[in-house]
């Protein structure tokens, strides 16, 4: 009887090799620009108590209204997966009191996240994503510095059209003072707008305005720029003119408020081409009500998050070759016994001296062999035989120019540079 | 009124700066020990149908019986976070049919793994692992590359005594011979033993020798290699052939059976010394009904696991000093609202160039800045004053010999080398 096969939860993927390399240059860069730009890494745990999430993504978002994998652990404690990166560095953030630290502390985190959304082209139930969490400044240089970075991030990949976006959504009054203005707007259309600007008209009316069904309604809408109390506006202005001294290009989006409850002041986004239209490749914002929220002390911060599957998609999209993989250094052949136990030790002291090789582990004939290396793109082949065992030395070929030449085993090493 | 606070889930760890710069340097010589060794990374979901692991690990191991995080997603599916590595790399290589390809498949992963456990020193109830699988090959020269790999990794990583324990298990003949003969020995004693023990001995009796209560009653034990049949005693003979030749060094431990179900032929341990005692840092061995068993065809394997947190548990116990994080290339520090512009330019530009650069961003006093410059380690200082600015000019002083000289902005970068 056939056994059951199983398979991928839906949603998910494998992510092999051919592909997987990418996936580390994606990290590499993103943990090199952290370096430069004095970003330390974070690593909190894939899930946390649910509560987190509700206090600190907010109970009226679509993540944790419906799209949170939420289970009971066996101490009966409700856990829910991460839907995002930024609850749990701040939950760790306030936990640990880096709050007490004297510097500014600037955090980085790179790893999966988890929501149980209708899976479609780039959109995964487990996707990955790269996020910056800065805490303790107000300075608007460190603005600037967050969304510098990003736009550094997408020039160090060679992803190409990346536009910077760039509001204000100003302090608690000036929300306030807006959303007034906003719904004496969207009242008189009420009952035009969709199900969910009206459910949002309730709750959260800044976020109608991201509505895609209802967008080309709102071209009147008032500008959230003209409701910004003084404070709010220097605090914008030096932001741009910190982006301008570096050359960073954006523009100015009214519109674009976010998903999220917790933003203050700065609200970014970056854009780029995809296939035929633009797409959103990450973005972020300024908190400062955030860590407070959720339990800590009153300490302001900013951050962005920038998903990787939709990165790979768009250079991908973009035609943007990543670096391969290295080569292999040596595929080494046998024939015989003796020569199978030689080069197994051959092997062995390569691999210590830090070169990659490989050899055949399936009894297969010499031309097999050499196929197999030439699939490995190995630099060189190199062939032992009875008579070549005899007399210490080895047939080394190159596999670019096809050239055959006679080494000595102790010198095999310095032969492969 | 206060907020709720929040704290991470029970057996969990954040993982912060300080501490996360150890975990960035074993991963990273595991990734170049795989580079060398030719064995390239497949990333598998965290969590997969629970089934899977029911089927893959064994329905009466401690880990599927009590251990597992299980969970139903909002389609009704039974889910399990990942308690192992192996099951879901089987499964990927079996639903991405990588049997189908001309070479091994040699595969490695790292990540988190997910076990309900008593959270207890190194043991943690979300841990990590750093495992390898090479599938499609019955060679015994890949059990002993297998072997010699985590042998080396220790080596790389500087772990002191790394022992290696090996025994074979045989073919299901040559462990179904065993077993009787392990019965007869052990019925006499069965009233003697724990309720562990005697429930092992009806389903699997193998596991019995695993017994940590029981162990100084076993001593006239049968050893299993007095069981195995010419095939099995021809590969073993082999496989240490082939570690001979490498120089890892190794025992046979004929007790080592592993405690789970689907190990054939080479089974093996690493031991290094810990606090006082010599415990397990990682393990491995030879399945070669598991792919079958999870519905592929019949392909054969081998692999081992090995958890992170003991290894820098280990590694600190024995002092190992990992390196250390990068040291900052300069902290700038400025004087004046024109120089507070200027810097955030000359460090836009540095962290193109790839550099470190570092600012403040708290509107502290020079002293405090220089300070800060000096816990960040920073190779230099750049102070930015009003008359530099003017001239085109900055202080560069050397943390290191405290010597400052005036260089031109333009010169910045080179002066930095």
């Amino acid at each position: 009887m056939a056994k059951e096969r199983f398979e991928k939860p839906t949603g998910t993927q494998d992510v092999l090799p051919g592909a997987v390399e990418k996936w580390l240059v994606v990290e590499s860069k993103a943990r090199d620009l952290c370096r430069r730009f004095n970003y330390r890494e974070i690593r909190t745990p894939m899930f946390e108590h649910t509560g987190l999430f509700e206090r600190g993504v907010g109970e009226t978002t679509d993540i944790v209204e419906g799209e949170m994998y939420t289970f009971k652990d066996k101490g009966d404690r409700d856990l829910a997966l991460r839907p995002e990166g930024t609850a749990g560095v701040v939950r760790a953030y306030v936990q640990n009191k880096l709050y007490g630290e004297p510097d500014v502390s600037k955090l980085y985190y790179i790893g999966p996240m988890f929501r149980y959304e209708r899976p479609q082209a780039g959109r995964y139930r487990q996707f990955h994503q790269f996020g910056i969490e800065a805490f303790g400044a107000v300075d608007p240089a460190i603005d600037a510095e967050v969304v510098s970075m990003g736009y550094q991030f997408y020039k160090d990949l060679g992803l190409k059209d990346v536009k910077v976006e760039l509001n204000s959504v100003g302090n608690a009054p000036s929300r306030a003072a807006y959303r007034e203005k906003l719904l004496n707007f969207l009242r008189p259309m009420r009952d035009t707008l969709c199900s969910d600007c009206q459910r949002r008209m309730e709750r959260n009316p800044l976020r109608v305005l991201d509505c895609k069904v209802d967008q080309d309604k709102f071209g009147g809408a008032p500008s959230i720029l003209d409701s910004l109390d003084e404070e709010c506006t220097t605090h914008f202005e030096q932001v741009k003119a910190h982006l301008d001294v570096m050359g960073v290009e954006y523009s100015i989006n009214p519109r674009l408020v976010r998903g999220l409850d917790y933003y203050t002041h700065t609200a970014f986004e970056y854009k780029a081409a995809g296939i035929g239209s633009i797409d959103t490749v990450g973005g972020g914002g300024r908190y400062n009500g955030l860590v407070e929220e959720i339990g800590g002390p009153d300490q302001p911060g900013i951050g962005f998050g920038i998903g990787l599957e939709r990165i790979l998609l768009i250079l991908e999209n973009q035609g943007v070759e990543l670096e391969a993989a290295k080569p292999l250094d040596v595929y080494f052949v046998a024939l015989g016994e003796a020569a199978d136990k030689e080069i197994t030790k051959q092997l062995f002291t390569l691999r210590s001296l830090g070169y990659a090789a490989e050899r055949d582990y399936l009894g297969r004939k010499m031309k097999a062999q050499m196929k197999s290396a030439d699939r490995m793109n190995a630099r060189y082949t190199a062939i032992l035989g009875e008579d070549e065992l005899n007399s210490g030395v080895i047939a080394l070929k190159s596999m670019a120019t096809g050239e055959q030449r006679t080494v000595k085993l102790e010198d095999l090493a310095a032969s492969l540079n």
